[in-house]
């Protein structure tokens, strides 16, 4: 299925919101990923000037927002929720992680309406709450300060669905492949290069033919790390024969 | 090596950030991922009571911050430096994906300092900025709305790196990695080597200081795509001292 259509498909519920500000930075980082319907269970206060600042070019999300009473109800025609929750509770079910939890829910948006929800900052969900979820999911956090903002894992947990519901199709970015400015070297100009440097490292003094060492190998190790380009190429012996120049050294040819 | 040594070697760094509370709201998302060293280049109002605000329990992280004027200068000690970056720039590097970019990031981690940059809220990293980096990652968003607040792109990068230390397989060699024969070189290292570069070019008229053009950036570039070994620049360094020497240019300290 089109990954835009799947996401569409991601409700985003925030229970019992005491900030106004989460709310906003929540409908913001929703839409950077791509999901739009943002719900909220008996927000504290909202709408609320503070929510639209955060939200900035998301405004949109908050005035579609659906506001509910229960989480019931915002839950209402899903067939699949996901409860974020710090810790595992006594009959809650088992928590997940991001990535693996996030890939299931995508699997069963290509059936229908599924939901992330997210509990109040100071207290989070409650049992009641969670065992409104078929699947519960936490994010790892470093155990001396797990103190991760609502908005922030919001932001993670949006991030990872736009990842996995991509993945599958073939990357906006092809790894390896460097937009090149220049066409690369061919192998006879990047010899012509190691040619004019040893001609110069000589004349200078810095190479010696008589005890060559491992300077030779050790250069070209370094440049054989790039694929140089022809500019780059060009560039280098520039430098190299402008020295020439200087101290009177012909050029090679 | 141990996940959380490996997470204190990252620096976090944010270039002329505007808002004080997307300070507070990035040391927060590093505590919470594990990540403790906070930098920033000129910003714009710091310290401030919207940053220890947003920072919640992480003030400890501004209060140990450390702000330096420019990138550089937040960079000295580093190896190996990754910026964030909505686009591809003309001569900067390949922008790879989060996670892969990630994994460079900590295989780098293993021998070093290393940094992730952040830019302003609103024009991101100056070129010359990104120029100093050695790898450039993106955020895949909605083409629609790309603007991920500042604080939430902290955070997803430092929750990929938590993530990434503490996978449970080995760490990935990624591709573009070479196992080194010397020492990474630092970043202080690799800017003496462009130092000697342009005082070497300038002295032989390669390169003309007033009408400055676009060679210096293109042999960041370059260079930028290879990690120079600490050997390497001081062979590189060698050659150039020993051109001087001929044409009776001091080398500069």
């Amino acid at each position: 299925m089109n990954p835009e259509v799947l996401l569409s498909r991601i409700r985003v519920v925030l229970c019992r919101p005491s900030h106004p500000g989460n709310i906003g930075a929540a409908a913001r980082a929703m839409k950077t990923m791509g999901l739009s319907r943002l719900y909220m269970v008996a927000p504290k206060q909202f709408p609320d000037p503070e929510a639209d600042t955060r939200a900035t070019g998301a405004v949109d999300l908050l005035a579609q927002a659906t506001v509910t009473n229960t989480l019931k109800e915002a839950l209402a025609g899903t067939s699949f929720a996901v409860a974020l929750s710090a810790r595992q509770r006594d009959l809650g079910p088992e928590l997940g992680a991001p990535r693996e939890t996030v890939a299931r829910l995508l699997a069963e948006a290509e059936d229908g309406e599924v939901a992330l929800v997210f509990g109040n900052e100071t207290v989070g969900l409650s049992n009641e709450e969670i065992l409104n979820c078929q699947a519960a999911v936490t994010i790892p956090t470093n155990p001396d300060f797990s103190s991760l903002n609502l908005g922030a894992a919001v932001q993670v947990l949006c991030y990872e669905c736009r990842m996995t519901a991509f993945a599958a199709k073939p990357p906006v970015i092809a790894p390896g492949v460097t937009p090149f400015a220049s066409p690369a070297a061919t192998h006879d100009e990047v010899e012509g290069l190691y040619g004019h440097l040893e001609a110069v490292m000589t004349h200078t003094g810095f190479f010696n033919p008589e005890q060559p060492g491992r300077l030779l190998p050790k250069l070209r190790r370094l440049f054989g790390r790039i694929r140089l380009e022809r500019d780059e190429v060009n560039i280098l012996r520039g430098i190299l024969a402008s020295t020439q120049v200087r101290t009177g050294h012909g050029r090679k040819p």
